[in-house]
């Protein structure tokens, strides 16, 4: 089937998906979580195909690892699924009701937003959590995995859609795209397809907008900053400043340049050089670092560099606007926190800077979907439009103008003979 | 000044703008109506001029009438401005919290989106809406308005710049952009502009989706479809159908073709091309339209135009889901209305149809922002990320997740040390 065909009967398939009840689609998710369950000999053993021949290949270990799809992989995802079924319908909800004219009322209700394009790195896993998120929330989803993850995602997507059917919902919900021909096609059908969501790096998403008219909920390069304030707790300092580096060296939330207000730098920084240098964090610091504590010299290419990796650069400014300055310029608008026990120069930081998750005296780490409680994540969307941060259900609708009166007709307005009562209602919509 | 320049500006602009108290924004939309007034003889003036140039042009006089600023332009343009000044703040809303785990909580609060390019047609008291919805969002606005309306352009940002400085707010929150290179500069500056919204014609909107990866919110064309069910009150359906259709030709909310189910096309059409030729409009007509009412016929091409003239479409459709398809497949996304005594179908219709607007048995020139209660409109997107429908102040609005905390590690939850609490708090975000 080539990419048009799949298109098309992905926009049908949203269209019968976006009438189904809550339940019939809680019980896809439940019998999702089965059907993987009954079909888990034969995942795991596409799985261990797909490891053998990048094991082959040379894949990295970390790699290996991401790609592996085994039990407890799987009790995961089945534990998710169960989870998602029991979270609020996000379609359907009244966001307002406004009364326009007597009889005449006007209600904003969430819907889904019809075929999303999926684009996601290597780990299996991740197919089951986009599937199911667009699921539940009525959207059709073209996906498309690594190459390494090709066998396990087959036998994935066809456990999923055995449970579409028994569910009686319409199988091409969730389709797998299996090339890159795919891809370059998938962008060329603006008609058809509704959002982009690629999950890669800046060069990938600004590859995916350069190339197609879609709209783009690009998940790119994190960024993230912390700022230890003139007026920071140092013990705070320290810990929310090393958790942020540490805790998990290869995750986009996790801080890639720390910036130190000058009058604190002598109190802050030897102390934390040696928390860094104990787990085994490279340095690479400005001048003034570099007079202060054991460090390589940074370049300017380090501030705007997500290393992924046990590297931070460290840079001393002389003001907390220089701070904002600096996030706003080099960061990539992802999560930035500062650390301070000074209201107003929080209250300043959070307003002035420019990223989907401003922090204060917390770690960078629980920029997240799941930690923020928004059930799961397709994404962190560093754009600034519709969905910001971690995107979860709510990320994955959007709303409808419902308008229900009983042959008003705007010549009536305009004569005078109704007139406007733009009254606010709490009311949900009816229809 | 050069665009990348004046993009510079505007950036800088924002940050100062996004802190300003509501207080300020609002004193100086008055200031900006006071300035105006001030200023009017100067304003008329260069409209003069720009109207003796488009004479001479031979502008067509509609044209001509957009593009004339008099006294009673002035009037509504003030009121508008004083009224927008009592709406309330539309950033710094919390949307909802969360506490996280003991004593973290998360906020999500709209904030601006920052550097708005609107490109809007010739009425130059676009420019003070634009503006001024701008202002009030906290946003920075690069404005490009008709060729035709230079002059009054260049006047009315003059005006509109006294009055942000007396406010002792950036200036270079509203700049006029004056030649087409400018627009084309601005296209090429995704790091420093958040958002496009283009006004005009499909071909144009999507001239700057295929130029720009900057995200677009575009307002394009209105191929708005009035359905007469099986179940529809005939009366309802004259009114609505007929009011959707000449109370106003040229705009984008305007009727463009009509579906009647089969099975009530003999009791409503005939009375109903009455009343279209006493109007005179011209009916284009599928086969079956043509063997019951006088009229020429229609091709493949009829159902997607947007006559924005005296011209109407008319289908026979033999089933709702066969309206439902053809409105999804040929239609605009922008405001589709059913007339109905039947629940099902309306309820059907409402769910399936795929547009910004659904609407039953009212008429579709109901959808605009002022009508809705969302004060003005930047435009109407047809999109269906964002902003959908009327974009009011909460279309110039996005948000950022604030998360307070004191010193919480992500090491400290993954060891247990702190558990997840997920509740939902009614608390508004302090900072």
């Amino acid at each position: 089937m080539n990419l048009t065909e799949m298109a098309q009967r992905a926009k049908r398939a949203f269209y019968e998906l976006s009438e189904s009840p809550l339940s019939v689609r809680n019980q896809a998710l439940i019998r999702m979580a089965e059907s993987l369950i009954q079909d888990q000999d034969m995942i795991f053993s596409a799985n261990l195909a797909d490891l053998a021949q990048a094991r082959e290949e040379g894949l990295a270990a970390p790699l290996l690892q991401r790609l592996r799809f085994d039990q407890a992989k799987l009790q995961q995802v089945t534990s998710g699924l169960h989870a998602l079924a029991g979270l609020p319908d996000p379609i359907g909800k009244t966001v307002f009701c406004h009364e326009i004219t007597e009889g005449l009322k006007l209600y904003r209700v969430t819907c889904p937003i019809g075929v999303i394009g999926v684009i996601f790195e290597s780990r299996p896993d991740a197919l089951v959590q986009i599937a199911s998120l667009a699921l539940k929330s009525g959207n059709a989803a073209l996906l498309k995995g690594g190459r390494e993850a090709l066998r396990t995602n087959q036998a994935l997507i066809s456990s999923i859609r055995k449970a579409l059917s028994a569910s009686s919902l319409p199988l091409d919900a969730a389709q797998l795209m299996e090339t890159r021909e795919d891809v370059a096609a998938m962008l060329k059908e603006d008609t058809l397809i509704d959002l982009i969501i690629p999950r890669g790096s800046n060069a990938f998403v600004r590859y995916i907008m350069d190339n197609s008219r879609i709209p783009v909920l690009g998940h790119a390069d994190g960024v993230c900053h912390v700022y230890v304030d003139r007026d920071a707790d140092l013990e705070t300092a320290w810990k929310v400043a090393l958790d942020s580096k540490i805790q998990n060296l290869s995750v986009c939330n996790a801080e890639e340049t720390l910036l130190v207000h000058a009058e604190i730098a002598d109190a802050f920084l030897p102390r934390f050089a040696e928390l860094l240098q104990a787990n085994g964090v490279e340095i690479r610091g400005d001048e003034e670092v570099q007079k202060m504590i054991p460090c390589l010299p940074a370049t300017e290419s380090d501030w705007s560099t997500e290393y992924l990796d046990a590297i931070l650069s460290i840079r001393i400014v002389s003001s907390l606007q220089e701070a904002v300055t600096h996030i706003n310029h080099y960061g990539s608008h992802h999560t930035d926190c500062i650390v301070t026990e000074n209201r107003s120069a929080a209250s300043t930081f959070m307003t002035r800077v420019d990223s989907a998750g401003v922090y204060l005296n917390v770690s960078t780490r629980f920029a997240d979907g799941y930690v923020y409680g928004l059930g799961a994540e397709v994404g962190i969307a560093t754009g600034k439009l519709h969905s910001r941060g971690p995107m979860g259900l709510d990320g994955l609708t959007t709303y409808k103008y419902k308008l229900i009166g009983h042959g008003q007709t705007m010549a009536e307005m305009k004569r005078g003979e109704r007139v406007y009562t733009h009254q606010v209602l709490d009311e949900k919509c009816p229809l």
